[in-house]
């Protein structure tokens, strides 16, 4: 890791810093995990990431719509139907997620451990 | 990835999902990619930072201290000396960070296009 030159991603502001806001928010990288497998509809997601609100989802898939990492599809059929995927752009970020996910997994439990001594 | 299992660390309540928070804050990953060189004082990291200001960076280290990723040091000489660096748990956050940060890196342009579109 050289952060010495100019212009670096993690530590000046650049396209690369907003591009990290879409990974640095959890329902963010829940809800494109969801969406890993495939499209899905609103109600499945919410369902498959478990204990986030149905306004917060909605909220989410919004933001990471502008961020062009998710698409909203609509079909013209009765009764309605929308659901959400993943854009080739969004798709780069499995990896990443993936290697979070992992962390995490192998992580979780240590840090909760810091949190409650942290707390007590 | 296979999400079909209970308790899977993105799509349920685990203590996986604690250990997310940490990296699902910007400013958190900025902070744990400018110690990844070795310990820094709190206004030298700002420095490398750039953008953030001295009180969230405060909070954000200490927020790092209690998921015990970051550990602070302070030395018996005058002037004070306090410094920061990770923790050995804190250093198995670099490699998925290093991800992220090339996929930010490679992407940046691309989602600032999108925001930019979706803007107007």
């Amino acid at each position: 890791m050289d952060f010495d030159r100019p212009g670096d991603v993690f530590l000046a502001d650049c396209p690369a810093r907003l591009a990290l806001d879409i990974v640095a928010d959890k329902w963010s990288l829940v809800a494109l995990y969801g969406l890993s497998k495939g499209p899905r509809r609103h109600g499945e997601l919410a369902g498959l990431i478990g204990g986030i609100s149905l306004k917060v989802l909605t909220d989410t898939l919004r933001r990471l719509e502008r961020h062009g990492v998710v698409r909203r599809r609509e079909y013209a059929q009765v009764p309605r139907r929308v659901d959400y995927e993943l854009t080739e752009l969004g798709r780069t970020l499995l990896g990443p997620i993936e290697a979070l996910k992992d962390w995490a997994e192998a992580n979780g439990y240590a840090v909760a451990a810091h949190l409650d001594r942290a707390a007590s």
